[in-house]
């Protein structure tokens, strides 16, 4: 039997896309952690080591995390400048300095897939060790990212970035599933092109394309669920993949859990420990309500995950949102949303999700407005936020950590960080 | 027995006073146009043979609508300008000229009356073929219409258009349920009128007082329901005609829906095929819900109708209301009002119905202020309209086909079609 | 035994702080006024005589309201003028002119307490008539009111104001719960003060301090509830007095009452006489509905008290709240508030009851602005007024006697009695 690759997880990417989220590692679908869930996935897959390469700010969460994790060998090694993917494997180096020759498999943090990839890599690597494998992910429409160059026997010459709909060399798009068969050559192709003086990022890239008139790089082709988090937005794409993990298993409800006998729980709904589902209220699965949370009386969860110790007050509706720990909603209208935690949406607030015209929602990130690709997007609203009474978010809309909303407001723009958004209204008092 | 005298059935006259609601004879009360049900209760009281007098908008929709009514001989005539009703009428005489000896009972489509009358016409005419009949219908109040003048045995000697109050000739008040025992002398003294040069479009009430000289024509009392469709808010007063019909029929509920365990349903109560009524919903009869309706968690509908397709999300309200087909609705209030077919109504909406000073709702029609009578209206608004989260409108207001309502927008005043209306907020950011 | 004392209540004083409510006497608190219930208290625990003393102002009402009393002898005289405490003592004197050596047991209307003071204070009589008593609050945080003065016997020798949290000379605080043991010294003690010429309205005070001189005072200790009622946020805390003598009798529903199989009553509740409790309504207790109330459709009322006639509409929500008669509400939201009698509060109202900042709230009484200690505290509202849809109110603010509030409103200070406040929204209009 072949050896067992080495993990390499790249965590060291900067959250600023995340905005107004933080570390997308850190962000929890369920009880815990993006991270420790992707980590406890690649232990019941048989992986026994892994490299975490974190960065200067994550760094210490994460070792926090992974602290208790007997099953695997975890070693967490440290980024500290943003120089590309080349330079985040290299940290890895001084781990595996004395077994240069070892596989490794390399994955990226924030993709979110299913078993059957990774089973199919080791499969592939158990079959002829001697290879190393790319994963292609099959598409049929066309999406603007790099391309395989494959022949009919699935041996890959190269890659293509963005090549236009007509120019596409394959119907594989490429994403971070690698297995390299020799950790020590990849180091060295890697570091050759650090010491070319192109000024372009790609340096492991174009380090593979090198490898790749050497040795032999299969593709290993791959059409299950694949999610990435680079967006906040994708908050709600990850959550969905963890709510379809709900599916056929009926209603799991936790003994010490309360479901009052006029409240429905329709489909497939986990209810977490000492949570309580008021009377008349609805929990309609896929759904997910973490412990302690309380679904208040006539009120509606759907397709959602409400994380422990949130409040879903009288006749709030929460529908295809992310809502994490101890947010306090009161008769409010959460829909297709992202709450960080903390967040407070006050009585009679609406998110709206829906454009007049009905096109697709854009959202800017760091100044450039992106079409988020969704028909419906309500908000994304950073950690310990404030929304007063009455207030209503456009589609798309994102407001910082510890921001303040005042009444009545309607929010059409980003609010930054602890910003104080207020409406002052024309008053008219007669006799 | 009497011949069976024809039907002539005035549906040329225009709807622009219903705007923003479309030709009166095509609205849908329950599964069908108000014309269908109306002929259908014809037909049902043994009418054999009717003429359609259409204008030239609505011939079409009316010929498509009549195409399968097989119990009565149909025939569709058009008066092509709005001339007056004897011309309405002369637009019959080609169907009816080799037989003009025959009696013809004439009636108006947006007329709303019980069998009864209809009923007592035929006998009145089957009693004495010789004679004519003119419906009075009896009202003690004062009513500015038109009066019967009748003596002690019931022959109509003339009409006298409001007479005020003191000066009424009888509480007989005339509207349009007429039998005319020959068709042929009517013909002859419309067309006479036609031809003086009299600035009045009253030719066919003139005629009818020269044919009073020398033929009798006798009332025939009613005093059963009679609501007319004149002005959009009468399609209130309409449904509520039709959903009367519900009473004493208990709970009417297609096989195919579904209601809920912990729904409610009070009263009579008519549910259509594949109609949902989710969790802790409630209708309250008299209520009409259509086909493939879906009445959303904790929502509520009473005394109203909602046409199939229409969706009444969470948490709202719908309360002595018309809702045509393909609505949307969620979590908003929708009081005393009427929305055409596609209406969007967004979360968070209210259609106030109640004047703080607590007087009748008044509302423009063409340009005039008409007081609608009415203690609760709320608005009434046409086709596709999309009204954003959080708007509210006035009592008695009305909203354009296809016209767009901004978030947080107080309607105040009518909106024409296809008008965008939004709200610019004086917004303060601070730290 | 000893002679049991004659009750004298103080209930002339002004009711202006309590603005934008009225006489405090007649509060409402369940089925009938504060000055009611109090008596039958008194009356329970063996008081058969009582002086009241009223004002100009609500001395017809309250000798309404006594009219049917048959248990206790009842006198009203009357404090014309605002003079001070020892005037309104003095307006007894002709009541008690014949019997001066009587004791009288002095209480406010507006203090609210439990029967073991009053018990304790007629026990302490009993025990040895030849003293008098007053009640001392024991308080362990320090409170700015006037303190006793008070030896290791009990025995009081005076009473210092504002002492300051330093300088206490116990932990007992002052309040009007007075048992003088011959009331004709009282009486000269008091006329003595107001014949010197000293410009502070302290007389009674100062007349007690002289008494102490010459006979023995002695101190009941008091640690039960008490619960004063000087503002108008203070009926919160008076209902809550009487909500919690409703805790451990479980669920009181009258005969006549209508509770719809999904309605939920959870906890100690009553339900008055013809009081309906709508499908899907939850009444959470401790929680008082008075008679004819109607709880509608999703409705929750928790921890309040809606008194008989008003309504509370569908998917309204009424908590810790007071809600006098005959008021009428719609999908709202009535939080930490007092409604007074006949108030409309309509479709998508909230009173928002907390402050972004999560300080304690402050409302202004009579120029000033005070704080009034609550986390929570949502609006008070007077007699009468309309509140149209979608207003919204500040924390701890307050709306006059038949004042109208205009739709969308944010009220975010007081609203002087019969104003009508609007907003003008700038509006755009396109095509």
């Amino acid at each position: 039997m072949a050896e067992s690759p080495v993990l390499i997880i790249l965590a060291g990417g900067a959250s600023s896309r995340m905005w107004p989220l933080r570390e997308k590692s850190l962000i929890k679908f369920g009880a815990q952690p993006l991270l420790v869930t992707q980590l406890q996935q690649y232990a019941a897959l048989g992986f026994r080591e892994v490299i975490i390469v974190a960065n200067l700010e994550n760094r210490v969460d994460i070792a926090g995390l992974v602290e208790g994790m007997t099953d695997m060998k975890i070693e967490i090694v440290v980024q500290p400048e943003p120089k590309g993917m080349g330079d985040a494997i290299l940290k890895a180096e001084p781990v595996l300095a004395n077994r240069l020759d070892t596989p490794v498999y390399i994955n990226q943090i924030h993709d979110v897939v299913e078993d059957k990839l990774h089973l199919d890599m080791l499969a592939a690597h158990a079959r002829n060790p001697a290879a190393s494998y790319l994963a292609g992910y099959e598409m049929t429409e066309y999406f603007p990212g790099g391309y395989l160059v494959v022949d009919a026997a699935g041996r890959i010459s190269g890659m293509v970035e963005k090549p236009g709909a007509e120019n596409r060399p394959s119907n594989l798009v490429t994403f971070v599933a690698h297995l390299h068969t020799n950790v020590g050559q990849l180091f060295e192709a890697i570091k050759a092109e650090y010491t070319k003086d192109i000024p372009s990022d790609d340096h492991y890239e174009r380090a593979m394309d090198a490898l790749m008139k050497g040795m032999t790089y299969q593709v290993v082709r791959y059409s299950g669920q694949w999610k990435a988090l680079k967006f906040p937005w994708h908050v709600l794409d990850i959550m969905n993949v963890f709510l379809d993990q709900l599916k056929g298993k009926g209603q799991q409800v936790a003994e010490s859990a309360f479901v009052a006998k006029t409240a429905s729980l329709v489909g497939d709904v986990y209810i977490g420990e000492g949570a309580k589902i008021f009377p008349g209220a609805a929990v309609v699965g896929p759904a997910y309500i973490g412990a302690g949370v309380i679904v208040g009386n006539n009120a509606l969860v759907r397709n959602s995950m409400v994380l422990s110790g949130s409040n879903v007050g009288f006749t709030t509706e929460v529908a295809r949102s992310y809502v994490a720990e101890h947010v306090d909603m009161h008769a409010c209208r959460v829909l297709d949303s992202v709450l960080a935690s903390g967040v407070n949406f006050s009585a009679g607030c609406t998110t709206a999700n829906l454009r007049i015209d009905k096109g697709t929602v854009s959202s800017r990130v760091k100044g450039n407005k992106l079409d988020t690709g969704r028909d419906k997007l309500g908000a994304i609203i950073g950690q310990g936020a404030f929304i007063a009474v009455d207030a209503m978010t456009m589609p798309g809309v994102k407001i910082g950590e510890g921001a303040q909303i005042g009444p009545g407001t309607h929010v059409i723009q980003d609010v930054g960080d602890g910003k104080r958004v207020y409406v002052k209204q024309e008053v008219v008092v007669s006799d």
